[in-house]
């Protein structure tokens, strides 16, 4: 008999507070290794903590259970858990901006194996291999050798998402990586994810926006969070509707739609 | 004879450099006084150098002219200027957090008066009386009790925008103030931008984003800039078209109208 593969992410009971004021409210959710998830809600809904939750930096009140990759936190050590993790957000770019270093965006992609924003020591061949294959996974080999504080933003976050991708994680969390792009940038990015998502060995991918025109069909599952619960959780069809999204955002919403599964999300 | 108002904006033959790198060309700009204008532009277009260049933080080469609401930059008193004219910034925020003090709302629009990010000294009634009126205009006057570093990042930026407006400034720029908000947030500032706009007293105002949904009818004139140059400049209509969108983008778009003006752009 064969065992079960551990899912990807189970969340079980979990209630998170800081400083007193709940953030997330019995939040229950399972994600299967290899699936690909949208997460969506307005600001203040709770997906930073919910990030947080899943990197093991905020913890829920006793009785919850947050097991990632088949590691039950509490009960695992979690610096091993975070190394199969790799969260991509475009907020990572201003920390780079503080080390006063001119790093290079292969410097960047390799700093990735350390968890460290900025290498601070010389890489092995078989290590500066590894980042120009995360570069090319995102399409971004090209500006390895160029200067990270020069980048557009758009290729900034690539280089940060093939950061993320170095030390082949099994877990991608693609935070807001669209917040600074403009329209032309914004897509090539989201058609680079969206070969990353399906190319070979695609990592269990969660995608959180605030945008939905930035959901592409890639995303086959998700769940809306807002005010910290689940508004709404399932498959893209059954979460991205013209109701459920009035509903979350407390505004009439109609929805604008295009072919290849994308939604434009037009108030009323 | 009556003299003719001096335009809010005069910028003639404007091209500045930035370390060797040119980033405004030539750049041509006439605003008259109580115009609103929208700036549109993809990453890296100019738009930021360029607000810097009409607040005097940075200098065109020999031979341009710069003037704001009648004052020729090299031959006025630029802080005296500079009080009548306000920016409000998302970035802004940031700022704030940095001084480890807890800001209420009031105290951000307070701030306004003295320029500064934080407000360090006591207020005179008169001066609350302006910060309640200022952050009145912009419908956040509810929030003056509440810490600035609690409230939402649509609430944030109405007290900054409130923080723009004590002083009666002549000429306001709104520079990607929706950036990171949700669409109930981003509808409910453009709704207060939109009052102040269309009130008494309203000031001339630009309004700069590189998202065409959220220039509202209010913002009659525009221009889009692209790698340093004026593309297109004109009347809304004129800009505001498929063909310019798509040429500044790099990408085809087609425009979903609304009925009350506003567009919604979608990649094909």
């Amino acid at each position: 008999m064969k065992a079960e593969p551990a899912p990807a992410l189970l969340i079980r009971n979990a209630t998170l507070k800081l400083e007193g004021n709940p953030i997330l409210h019995d939040f229950n959710w399972r994600v299967e290794q290899g699936e690909r998830w949208f997460i969506l809600g307005p600001n203040g809904a709770g997906k930073t903590t919910l990030v947080k939750m899943i990197l093991g930096m905020a913890w829920p009140l006793y009785g919850a259970e947050v097991s990632v990759l088949g590691n039950r936190y509490g009960a695992c050590d979690i610096s091993e858990v975070r190394r199969k993790v790799a969260w991509a957000s475009p907020f990572l770019s201003s920390w780079t901006a503080e080390t006063n270093t001119r790093w290079t965006t292969l410097d960047v992609a390799l700093s990735g194996l350390d968890s460290t924003v900025g290498f601070y020591r010389k890489a092995t061949k078989a290590e500066v291999e590894l980042a120009y294959r995360a570069l090319e996974r995102i399409g971004a080999k090209q500006l390895a050798d160029r200067y990270f504080d020069r980048l557009s933003s758009g290729e900034q976050i690539k280089a940060l998402i093939a950061r993320a991708l170095i030390g082949h994680p099994a877990l991608v969390i693609l935070d807001e990586t669209c917040v600074y792009l403009d329209l032309c940038s914004r897509e090539a990015l989201l058609g680079a994810i969206d070969d990353l998502a399906n190319g070979p060995d695609s990592p269990t991918m969660i995608f959180i926006t605030q945008r939905i025109e930035e959901i592409t069909a890639s995303f086959t599952k998700g769940l809306i969070l807002g005010e910290g619960r689940i508004q709404s959780m399932g498959s893209r069809a059954e979460v991205l509707t013209a109701d459920n999204l009035s509903r979350t955002f407390g505004i009439r919403i109609r929805l604008h739609k295009r072919p290849d599964g994308r939604f434009w999300p037009v108030p009323e």
